[in-house]
C-alpha cells in the first residue's frame, strides 16, 4: 500500500542527514508497582513486543518513506510488509553503577542513530539496571511522523491514572480499545488544554509554511534582518550557533513546581518566565566557564501559543496556533534579578508585538520555530551576519496529575529534540504531575560537557528562591 | 580523500539490502583478571574507546562507501572527516537474569541491524552483565571492508598469549607498535598456519570471480545443475532454502576439541568430519522436529584450503586458494555411524575431484562459497529447480593456546556469518585453545527456534562418541 507523504513531512525527510537525524524522542523513568515480581520488567517488555502482526499495529508504525521508479521518483510511505516488533521494541541494560550518568549515555548514543528509512521510523528501549531499582524507556519517533509533542502526547495516551489499571496497550497498538481510549482522551484535552492544542496545530501550519509563497518569504526575511519587526533582534555568535556533527548529548532534571511557583508569585513573573530565567542564568554560567559568554544578551526562541483570535489563522485544530517570541534572555546581566525583569519585560513585549503581527507575519514567525530545519536553507539563513536567535527554549504543559503504565508509576518524562546546524542546543521542558521536567538536548562536539547545565539550572533556582525571598 | 572501491567490496555493497546485511560478525568471550576491579570493565571500554582522533584509527576503520556527482555516481571510499569513535565503540549491558541466553538475544539484534554507510562499517560492543561475571564482545564488520576469516584474525591479531602484558591496543588502532605487532603476527602465521592463509587468500579470488568472465559463468552453471561435475549434487529443498527476512538469530556454543579428536581417532575420520557429522545429526534431528525433513539428503557446501600445487591459481598471498566442496550430509539416514562414514566418503571424493579439476572450475566452484550473495543474481540461481546445496558449513582453525586482551583470559570466539536469500543458515566453527566454537547465524522467521540445533549439537557429539566407543 502506498499513500503520499504531505510538504511538511517531506521536508523533514529531505532536510535529514547524518549530522542532523530528524527524530524526536522521549525519556521516561517508571517507579516499579510495590508488587512487582523479579520478572516484571522482562514481562512488560514481552507485553510490548506482543504486538506482531501487521493488523495490531497502528498505520502510523507500520510506514515507511520510499521512494522508486514506480513512483516516479516520489518519496511515498510504504506499509513495511515484513515489519518486525522485535527490530523496533527493545530490552536493554545499563551498564553498572547504573546511575542516571549511564542512562543519559545510553540514551544520547540512542538518539545520536539515525532511523534507517528502510523500516518504519520509530523506536521503543524498555531499559532496566538503574541501580535504585527505576525503569526507563527512551523512544524514538521521525519527526515526519509526529512533532515533539505529539510524541509525547502519544506516550502518554496509554497512561492511566488508576494505578490498578493493568493490560494497557502499547501506544503502537491498533487494539480498537486503545483507539476508543485516545479518542476519549483527544475528546477530554480539546476541552481542557489549549495550550498543548495550539501545539499541536502547529503541524497543519509548518505544513503551509513548507509550500509558503515567495511573498512571506521575503516578509520573515525581513523580520530576521530586524528591518521591520520588533520582536527580531540581533543575537551575538555564540558555540551553540556553529554547524553541528551527528554526536548527541542529552542532559534531564526536573524541579518541584511548587518551587519555580514559589518564585513566580513572590516576583510577580510567570512560570514560563522563571523558566527562561533559569535557563539564561544557567547559559551564563556555562558559557563564562568555558570563557565563551558573549558581551551582549542572547536571544532565545520560544514558542507561544496563541489563540484564534490572536492569530486569525485557519488550522488543524480550529483556530488554535503557535507563534514564536523572541526574547532577551539578558545573559550580560550579572545579577538573576536583573535578569529575570529583564526576561519578563521582553516577554511581555514580544507577545504585545505578536498580537498586532499580520497574520502573514505571525505565520512566518512560528514557521521559524516549528520548522528550522526546512527553513534554514530557504531563508539562506547561514547567509546572514548574525544567528537570529541563539537557543530554542520550549515549555509545552502536561498532565498535572499522577499517571501510570500497567502499574508503573510515571516519576518524569522528558523530552529530546533536534539540534540543527546552527542551533546546537535544544532546552525542552514539560510538566507532569508536581515536577517541571527538562530536557537538553545538543550536539555532543559544539556543546562540550552540557550536562553540566544541570548543576547550573540546579543553582539558578536557588538564587531564584533568594531573588523571591527578598521580594516577600 | 577518495580511493576507489575494489569490484568485490562494491558486489557487497551492492548486493545489500533491507534483508541481506552484508556483515560478518565475531562474539568473543572473556573472563575478567583475578586482579579485575569493580570499575575493569568501564575501564577496557574507556581504553577501546581512547583513540578518538583519525591519525590514531586505521583506515580501514575510517572509511565508508560514497556515491555523488562528484564521482560521476560510482561507489568510493572516502575518509569520515566527522568520525567519531563513540558510534562505533559502545558500552552496553544485559537484561536480567544475565543468561547466555540473553546475550545471544542482543547479538542476534545487533547483528540483524544495518550498518549505515553514511559511517565507517563497523561497531564493536563491550557487554557487561552475564550473571556468571564474565564479559563479552561483539564485533562488526562489514563484508566490504573484511571476510569473515580476517576479521576474526583482525580481532585475534591484538591478544596476546601473555596474562599479564597490559596497555594492548585495540584493533582499530593504527598505533605504530600495533602496527609493527600485528604485521610480525602476519609473518608468523604465513609460516605455521597454511589452511587459513588459504582461506584469507579467497579476498584475492572473489575479485576475479566478481569480474568473472561469460565463459566461466557457463562452466559454473553446468557444474551446479550436475552436467558435467561429480562434485555437484542435486540438492533437496528445505525449509533453508527459501528467500530471507532481515531478522536474524544467532546461536553459540563449544565442545572440547579432545572429545571430537577421540571420535575422529577412533572412527578413522577427520576432525572436519566430526564436525559435519555434528551437523548432520543436528540439522536432522531439528527438521524431523519441524516434520520438515526432506526424504533425501541434504548437501552442504564446505570451503576447503588448497594448496598451491592444487589451485594452479594465482592469489594474493603466494599460491593459496579456497575451493569449494559439496559434501552428502547424509541426513536421510537415522544411524550416526552411517552418517559419519557417508560424509568421510563424500568428503574425500569431493577433494579427490577437486584435486582434477581444472583451474577455471576451481576457480567457479570457489566463487559460490566466498561471493554467493554476489553470483546468485549472475547465476539467476533461483531461476535453477533445485538449490545447489542447502547449507554452508565453514570450519576455520584458529590458534590453539589460550590468548588474553588486556588480561582479560578469552574464552571462546563464536563467528557471526551472513545468511543470504535461499541460503537462511550458515554455520561457522573456529578452533581456540582446548574448544571447537560453532556459530550459527540465520534468518529468525525462516529458521524458527534456532537456538535448539544447540541441543542437537550437543546429543550429536554423545552419540558419535558412542559410535566411536564400540570402535575402540
Amino acid at each position: 500500500m502506498v499513500t503520499p507523504i504531505d510538504p511538511t513531512a517531506t521536508g523533514f525527510l529531505l532536510a535529514e542527514n547524518r549530522t542532523m537525524p530528524m527524530h524526536v524522542g522521549g525519556l521516561q523513568l517508571f517507579a516499579k508497582p510495590e508488587d512487582a515480581g523479579r520478572g516484571y520488567v522482562r514481562e512488560l517488555y514481552e507485553h510490548m513486543r506482543s504486538y506482531d502482526s501487521l493488523d495490531e499495529i497502528a498505520p502510523l508504525f507500520l510506514k515507511h518513506p520510499h521512494r522508486s521508479a514506480r513512483t516516479a521518483g516520489q518519496l511515498v510511505w510504504e506499509i513495511d510488509e515484513l515489519f518486525d516488533i522485535d527490530h523496533h521494541v527493545r530490552h536493554s541494560a545499563l551498564p553498572k553503577p547504573g546511575r542516571i550518568r549511564e542512562l543519559l549515555d545510553l540514551v544520547s548514543r540512542l538518539h545520536g542513530t539515525r532511523l534507517a528509512w528502510e523500516r518504519p521510523l520509530w523506536e521503543a528501549h524498555l531499559i532496566e539496571g538503574l541501580r535504585d531499582g527505576r525503569v526507563a524507556m527512551y523512544t524514538k519517533t521521525h519527526h515526519a511522523l509526529v512533532d515533539g509533542v505529539s510524541a509525547m502526547r502519544l506516550l502518554a495516551s496509554v497512561l492511566s491514572t488508576d494505578p490498578d489499571k493493568r493490560d494497557m496497550p502499547a501506544p503502537w497498538a491498533s487494539k480498537p480499545g486503545a483507539k476508543a481510549e485516545r479518542e476519549r482522551r483527544d475528546a477530554e484535552r480539546r476541552g481542557s488544554d489549549l495550550a498543548t492544542q495550539a501545539l499541536r496545530g502547529a503541524l497543519g501550519i509548518t505544513a503551509e509554511a513548507a509550500g509558503m509563497p515567495g511573498a512571506l518569504v521575503r516578509t520573515l526575511r525581513r523580520g530576521i534582518r530586524n528591518e521591520t519587526s520588533s520582536l527580531s533582534l540581533y543575537a551575538p555568535r555564540t558555540i551553540f550557533n556553529q554547524p553541528i556533527t551527528g554526536a548527541r548529548r542529552f542532559a534531564a532534571d526536573d524541579w518541584a513546581l511548587d518551587r519555580l511557583r514559589g518564585i513566580s508569585k513572590a516576583t510577580g513573573t510567570t512560570m514560563n518566565d522563571v523558566v527562561l530565567a533559569m535557563c539564561s542564568g544557567a547559559l551564563r554560567t556555562y558559557l563564562l566557564e568555558l570563557d565563551a559568554l558573549p558581551d551582549t544578551g542572547m536571544v532565545a526562541m520560544v514558542p507561544v501559543g496563541l489563540n484564534a483570535k490572536q492569530s486569525h489563522l485557519a488550522s488543524t485544530d480550529g483556530g488554535n496556533a503557535v507563534g514564536s517570541v523572541m526574547v532577551k534572555l539578558a545573559t550580560e546581566l550579572a545579577d538573576p534579578e536583573e535578569r529575570l525583569k529583564t526576561i519578563h519585560a521582553s516577554m511581555r513585549d514580544g507577545k504585545q508585538a505578536l498580537a498586532s503581527m499580520t497574520p502573514a507575519q505571525i505565520l512566518a514567525m512560528s514557521a521559524i520555530g516549528q520548522a528550522p530545519a526546512i527553513l534554514t536553507p530557504m531563508l539562506k539563513m547561514s547567509g546572514l551576519v548574525r544567528p537570529p536567535y541563539n537557543v530554542v527554549i520550549s515549555n509545552v504543559p502536561g498532565p498535572r496529575t499522577t499517571h501510570y503504565f500497567n502499574g508503573a508509576k510515571l516519576l518524569g518524562t522528558y523530552p529530546l529534540s533536534i539540534p540543527i546546524n546552527g542551533m546546537a542546543l535544544n532546552i525542552t521542558c514539560t510538566s507532569y504531575d508536581d515536577k517541571m521536567c527538562f530536557g537538553l538536548t545538543g550536539c555532543r562536539r559544539t556543546v562540550p560537557h552540557l550536562q553540566r547545565l544541570l548543576g547550573h539550572l540546579d543553582d539558578e533556582v536557588k538564587a531564584l528562591e533568594k531573588v523571591a525571598g527578598t521580594y516577600l
